[in-house]
């Protein structure tokens, strides 16, 4: 089973590599941008069958390594 | 209109930022996963109004700045 972890910056927290993106698309002439944020991508290989222990268990996992729950929200989505 | 642009490391190149959380998540007890890939997420913000055009336009940020196509793939959601 696989499992894709998205981890983003909550709003409100300031995110200079995405402001970094939008100047760079706006040098290279994509105007219609108004905003960017970056975030992370996890995909996770697992052995679990079951997709509702799979899906706790990443969850455990993002609380724990995978996101900074002070500044980052996580979402996990079973593919 | 939001586009969401999912940048990973192509199968076959070597991907040592998700081998090392690989073994963080070993490392806290969490056995039962196989393998780790990382990528990035990027949300755009677009003033575009078209599904189409904002789709094809986001394909040319990807080409051009997002994601360095020799080792990374690429895909866009609208959302």
């Amino acid at each position: 089973m696989k499992a894709r972890v998205t981890v983003m910056l909550k709003n409100g927290v300031l995110d200079p590599q995405g402001e970094a993106i939008r100047h760079a698309l706006g040098s290279l002439g994509f105007s219609g941008v108004t905003g960017v944020r970056q975030g992370k991508v996890i995909e996770l290989d697992l052995e679990a069958t079951d997709p509702a222990a799979a899906e706790a268990e990443v969850g455990r996992m993002c609380e724990t390594l995978l996101a900074n729950t002070v500044i980052e929200r996580w979402s996990v989505e079973l593919i």
